[in-house]
């Protein structure tokens, strides 16, 4: 019975709205084409028979002229404005001082319904400005996926870049269930598994597994960079110390912006570490079993870590839909299960022929 | 006048000794066939034509027998003492604390003239346990080379390891200049640059460069791992946790070792380490330029670092043996420049022409 009446519901869009829908051709907008944003966009462009059209928008022209060149974006324009005008998806990808820069300033132009989500490293700051500043009618999907690299620019993107990544994701409360799903969907074809937390729940943690590593590098580079031994020291500097360190080399900007906008609980973090470098020291100090015990320990665990890493996975739905499916339903919401429905419908003879129609979906009678 | 000097006294060889020296075949002796042990043997089993036989020998004997089966010893013996008794070189490649005990129970029984060395990360310890115990004939030339892996065991190993890696040497006082030659040599054979470093001061910059980020990687990873949000924020650990991190999974002996050998060091550091982080935590907590500055600076310093590192290159000399000649040197010393020579002057018809060596010496009658 529930399937009847949605078959009647189904039947009762009519077609000429769903061509409507199709007159525009949908848009994924891309703001800050750096390593995230054009590596999200070389997934997007990758899409066969991707019925989108991809701009991108970066302060930086040149590197949105780099983006495509690079193939991650189709096109790209002058301001935010431009960019985010008439944009089904808009996916905001710039430091998070910038992230709250385009709220502020054209954080009401988002087009009715359209999903907006970004990619920053904290998540309370980001979901209070976009709450502040975007109409209900807009839907605000926080997320960030847990990659990257201490390379930063379009020239170090990689379509690979999320692939078995975690990205976390955190809806604005005011998001619909169906913005959510879409989001879900397009980390899904990035290759990288969603997991939903809290915004600051999330905050606290990436103080923990992101930022701390970045003070740490930082610390460690300047113990010897600031020695008098420092030149003589570098030359022997292995991998240890150049991986110890790699953060160190990461955006300036990128860097300072995090720590704005989580302090506290990176401060927090920065307390926990002095209390363990107490421990390990005077473990050290000690030698013997105290020593020993401290190595091993760490060994197996880390070990453990690496190797059965805990991950929750979402909850798989009854058949999960295509990535061809997922990347349609972007753009037309709710009325592209629908739409699909009617394709159907249509092929099987129960609805008028719609020669046009069909083209547009890439129906049978084209050959495929 | 001098060159006159030098082929009188090359003439003066008689070749029934050279032909003796060949006699036996010349062996290395590889004690301890982990990453570095099994990764040289590659190294020195991939030289064609060896001249020589490589010897394996680890405490577990299921090591040595993968460094067989990998081709990077010829054979595997069931003691130190099989192994270094008639070697013409050994290579030390183990936990330090376990050189300790090969020097004070089979220090004597080092060949007449062997050179051996060894790649232990502290070097002021051991050299002064070589000296202790090794004859006066005997050279050791420690070393000490700057790669590895948080992975150990002869299945990590690679002839590669080594390549563009510096090599930090740091001979006896006693030690012969041509038994300084040949470890220099055999470093470059594995594709590494020597550097020669007095002992204290190469163990008071790698504790800084390779044993601090030990100690920070196990103390982050215990900030997280005894953390109550352990298993949520787990899943949210990237890149930048797990390389910050690497270490910590390192060889609880090794690590135990190399603190155990160079307590104070590493300690001077650990001070030197807590001020920085402090003066990072400060700058954090300030924000605006005082963290703007910090991070730029890092950033720029690190980079340079990286693409600009100094290294001091040893002198090259007025024309580089080639490997192939490094090799024979290893195992006649100063005895092969006289050999070579002698033979090329057997070739100019200058010397009464002996077919014997001249096969063993593969001259061109043989067709090459």
């Amino acid at each position: 019975m529930a399937e009847q009446a949605g078959v009647r519901e189904a039947a009762a869009i009519p077609i000429s709205d769903i061509k409507k829908s199709l007159s525009q051709r949908p848009r994924v907008a891309i703001l800050g084409t750096g390593l995230i944003g054009t590596s999200m966009g070389l997934v997007l462009a990758a899409q066969k028979n991707r019925p989108f059209e991809i701009i991108g928008m970066d302060l930086d022209r040149g590197r949105a002229r780099e983006a495509k060149k690079l193939g991650a974006i189709d096109r790209d324009v002058g301001s935010y404005r431009d960019a985010i005008t008439g944009s089904n998806l808009v996916i905001i990808a710039v430091p998070v001082l910038a992230a709250r820069e385009i709220f502020e300033t054209v954080g009401r132009e988002f087009a009715d319904g359209a999903v907006v989500t970004d990619v920053c490293s904290t998540k309370a700051d980001v979901i209070r400005w976009a709450e502040d500043s975007i109409d209900p009618s807009v839907n605000f999907v926080g997320g960030h996926p847990m990659t990257g690299s201490e390379k930063s620019g379009p020239k170090a993107a990689s379509a690979e870049l999320f692939q078995g990544a975690i990205w976390a994701l955190i809806p604005s409360a005011r998001a619909s269930e169906g913005a959510v799903k879409t989001i879900e969907g397009l980390v899904g074809l990035t290759g990288a598994t969603p997991i939903y937390y809290d915004a600051a729940e999330h905050d606290t943690y990436v103080a923990a597994v992101s930022q701390m590593p970045i003070l740490l590098s930082v610390a460690l580079f300047n113990m010897l960079r600031e020695s008098p031994a420092w030149e003589d020291a570098a030359m022997l500097a292995g991998p240890a110390f150049k991986d110890l360190t790699r953060l160190a080399s990461g955006s300036p900007t990128m860097s300072g912006d995090i720590m704005d906008t989580n302090r506290e609980a990176v401060l927090h973090w920065v307390d926990r570490f002095r209390e363990q470098l107490a421990q390990v020291s005077e473990a050290v100090q000690a030698g013997g079993d105290p020593m020993a015990d401290l190595f091993v320990k760490a060994n197996l665990d880390r070990d453990t870590f690496i190797e059965h890493r805990p991950v929750r996975r979402p909850p798989a739905g009854p058949k999960g839909p295509s990535a061809q499916d997922q990347i349609w339903r972007l753009f037309a919401g709710g009325l592209y299960d629908r739409y699909k429905e009617t394709a159907e419908r249509m092929e099987r003879g129960e609805l008028r022929d719609d020669k046009g129609l069909k083209r547009k979906l890439g129906g049978k009678d084209r050959g495929r």
